[in-house]
């Protein structure tokens, strides 16, 4: 005998479905049966047809309804290390903090990190994640498959380059490729379907050819997507010039070796000419933005062009040291601003026009979704979906008053009027509070383990100001 | 007889005072003695000396204790406008959204928008705003004494120029000075000497010569400041020069005319070259970045440059159809992320060590009394300056884990952190509750308000997406 499926019936709100024909229902309803959603309209309509069958019926009048959102880069195994590296330059981030600290985490470490990182990208509505590659993949699924999210892990992959830890140097290509086969036939597809394993690159500068090689055929062969850093400084593209005689940088490269295709998906991607625009574009390759990480350290990436090229570009919050604020939320503001300022440097004179709010708004749902390979079932509500949904409060002092519920979702919103996240047809959070772990608890715990970690690496970060 | 003084003590907390030793007491304990700091120390030695008189001993421990944040360019009477002119160009923008709304504000619309956006300062940690120019200084000033902040206010400021809305186009410069003059006499240092009245000059382009003059003089005469949007735009620089015959814009002309002193606070101030940074430098005059609005409309400041020639820069959020968050807690973030990204403008690459966290902290605080002409009582924690504290709690999963105080302060910290906030010696919020006024009755009457405005103001907004 099947059991019977547990329906819900959501209603009152005003829904932004992000559907093709940008249907937004102001007084609508959602029909949840499970996982999935079975249907979607107005809310008199809805509770006519479903209010029977209804396990749950929650009243959500006076709030605004989304896809939940999806963060398309993020390092969840830095979270711990937020605050290590802030005002530095780029090599001392790197080699001197960054790499020895992740180099010396242990599993438990990256659970925590991911638990700490997943409590922060919910409280800012996120429901999908994409890691950006990332230590202990078994620590960061466990994270995951307790909080109730939603992502697509991949490891930290490099089998070559400079200043590499003493324990990251001895990894061979070979291992790096049949640790990720490990991982995927460990992970992929657990967690009632909510996780995914991908193949990483963690950066050109850290690959050999062999490594880009192998893992295009293995991602392809398991029809699963790659995740690399790409053209993020124009140190980059140099050393890819120098290398590999090419006329100009990671991009261009890349094509060459056949490696672009519509299952990478290019973090970044600052430096890059118009004719590698073409390249990405062609070849399908999503590409996530990540706006504070870009303007703290690497620059400020065509977005406008790329979007007018037809890239789908998503966005992401990148790693705690590199932000520091993990809130999707904020980068939506971001994202706005520093598109609309950039024309000042690529045209002369700001456009406030560029990058409308809609815009923004689909490259955290819809193009978040296509850029991890998941728009069949998420990135907007519509029927057959999975019920991934943010409840958003706008009646108060950082929204208040609405004129323009679009614009104010992208350009108003904080995190404060995320108040409850829905992931796979279960609430994740609910009232700001997080459902499935007890958020101090993994605060307390992060504290002690990123007070080891530091020890371990032999980081000591310089005091500012005369502390008595 | 004389009244008692009241005395409290609050102990336990990390204090950041601001002074110029840069001292941070990471146990540290302040005496408040009605509306001053009577002392400030480690709080064991504090509670020894003041344990005896205190009426209130306030247990902070875990918390970090610092001076009310300064916001040095707000537009209170645009906070009822929010979101009703997002991605539009500037003209559509000033022309056919912010004037006619504006000028369509009654007394008590000044009085609700100003509520309204004190509520959101507070909870960013402000304690001392800079009105740009706005409506009803009268309902602005009801406001600022109902919710115990401070501010120095001032009225919006034309006499001439172009796409003035009917009622605006009558006022000539007699009428604006003795207005401003008015405000001065029946509002300078009330609530318990936390208002003070400033002259305005809205901008360049709608000033004649007269009004710059006289308020020059009127401002010099009473011994109070100017608050001016000063070299916006490339046009704005172009007018000048076609109209005065000067070889730069804005700033050149202003130091032509002897309008450059050190009383006045420039906002924005974007498009100067260097000669124009050392005439600004010269004079003492003080600059307000407002790094949303200015990366939304108006471009990149050289805010690196003017640090470096010695000119007091101080943060702003500018007005809520510009930005659209008021929070100097969020443009503290943006300030140090677009002036490390415009190194890319300004010189190729970005630098990530552009404008470290100690410097903003400082824009936020120090620099902002100083702009404000009110140094000698605000800006930092010190013995004799008022009792205006920001308390945050770090603990929490925006902030965790803090490997950095200064730095967390500045790149993790958000309004969710913001627990309490004292100011003149009185707590006006206190666990995240306005003390003064219901948060939810402004908001509601503020929603109710903007709604009539708009129809007053005959402004109908597109519709975005397809609302059903």
């Amino acid at each position: 005998m099947m059991e019977r499926k547990v329906v819900s019936v959501v209603h009152g709100g005003m829904i932004i479905t992000m559907d093709e024909e940008q249907r937004v229902f102001r007084d609508g309803g959602i029909v949840i049966e499970d996982d999935k959603i079975k249907a979607i309209g107005e809310s008199g309509d809805i509770l006519g047809r479903f209010s029977h069958v209804a396990d749950h019926i929650i009243d959500l009048t006076g709030h605004i309804l989304l896809p939940g959102f999806i963060n398309s880069h993020v390092h969840s195994s830095q979270q711990l290390a937020r605050g290590i590296a802030d005002d530095v330059d780029l090599m001392t981030w790197l080699h001197h903090r960054i790499w020895p600290y992740e180099s010396s985490m242990t599993e438990d470490d990256s659970y925590l990190s991911t638990l700490l990182c997943g409590i922060e990208l919910i409280h800012s509505g996120v429901t999908c994640f994409a890691e950006a590659g990332g230590q202990h993949v078994s620590g960061m699924a466990r994270a995951v498959s307790l909080l109730g999210l939603r992502a697509c892990l991949t490891e930290s992959t490099m089998d070559s380059g400079h200043g590499l830890p003493p324990s990251w140097t001895t990894r061979t290509t070979h291992h790096c490729i049949q640790s990720q086969k490990d991982n995927y036939h460990n992970y992929h597809n657990t967690a009632q379907g909510r996780i995914r394993i991908w193949f990483g690159i963690r950066q050109i500068m850290n690959s050999t050819n062999h490594l880009l090689i192998q893992t295009r055929d293995a991602a392809n062969q398991l029809k699963t997507g790659i995740h690399m850093h790409v053209a993020e400084i124009p140190y980059e593209n140099q050393l890819v010039m120098d290398a590999h005689k090419v006329d100009h940088g990671t991009v261009t490269y890349l094509a060459k070796i056949d490696f672009l295709r519509n299952n990478l998906l290019a973090a970044h991607s600052v430096w890059i000419d118009n004719n590698e625009i073409s390249l990405l574009s062609r070849a399908g390759v999503k590409v996530s933005h990540c706006p504070a990480a870009a303007m703290r350290m690497l620059g400020f990436a065509p977005v406008r062009e790329m979007l007018d090229a037809g890239i789908c570009v998503s966005l992401g919050t990148d790693g705690a040291p590199s932000n520091n604020r993990m809130s999707i939320v904020d980068e939506m503001y971001l994202a706005s601003l520093i598109n609309k300022g950039r024309e000042v440097y690529a045209n002369g004179t700001t456009d406030p026009t560029a990058l409308p709010a809609e815009t923004i708004l689909k490259m955290a749902t819809v193009n978040g979704a296509k850029s991890v390979l998941w728009d069949d079932e998420l990135g907007s509500l519509e029927v057959g979906k999975k019920a991934d949904i943010v409840v958003v409060n706008p009646l108060s002092w950082p929204m208040a008053p609405v004129h323009d519920c679009i614009s104010s979702i992208v350009y108003c919103m904080r995190s404060e009027n995320v108040v409850s996240v829905m992931c796979n047809g279960l609430w994740i959070m609910k009232n700001k509070k997080i459902i499935n772990v007890d958020e101090e608890e993994v605060i307390l715990k992060a504290m002690q383990a990123s007070v080891e970690i530091l020890k371990r690496a032999g980081i000591k970060l310089p005091t500012r100001m005369n502390i008595i």
